[in-house]
């Protein structure tokens, strides 16, 4: 199993971002194919007090070939310039194993 | 549900820390109480090529009361001074709530 992980740190405007998120953004990513799961986790502080970061979602896939058939799909496409539009400056993308 | 989610960003000698994390650290901290579920990612890339982490772990709890009683518990004490020891320059720690 593979997961494609975003991180968002936090954004300007936080309602703003909220709103694209869920209403948008995270619709277009469920559509992926080969798409098993996806987990999407708010923030809330650290360790330290506030954190740095205000999202993490996570896309599993069955192999990294599936995780790159996706991101290269209609689909993938249209969410990766979404995602581009409205995060661009905050986000950060990671393939990752999970062990 | 809420989880624990440690971000590691490259470690200068990449051997030596997965040898102290795999065999020493991840066994402390599935010590904490109340930990239900503990998933362990390797991160292998990004879109663009190379990415800045190495590891993700994430820490799954039943409440946000939960994850701060593990912490504070002589268990989650143990772990933190393991990860400050072999891992303090390149994790940073989050809270989050699983949406």
């Amino acid at each position: 199993m593979v997961k494609l992980v975003a991180v968002y740190k936090k954004p300007e405007d936080v309602e703003a971002f909220d709103r694209h998120y869920f209403e948008v953004h995270a619709q277009l990513a469920e559509k992926m194919p080969g798409l098993i799961k996806m987990e999407v986790s708010k923030i809330y502080g650290s360790p330290a007090g506030e954190s740095n970061l205000h999202l993490i979602a996570e896309m599993y896939f069955e192999t990294r070939d599936a995780l790159m058939e996706a991101l290269s799909s209609p689909e993938g496409r249209a969410a990766g310039k979404d995602l581009m539009g409205f995060a661009g400056k905050v986000v950060s993308m990671h393939f990752a194993d999970v062990v």
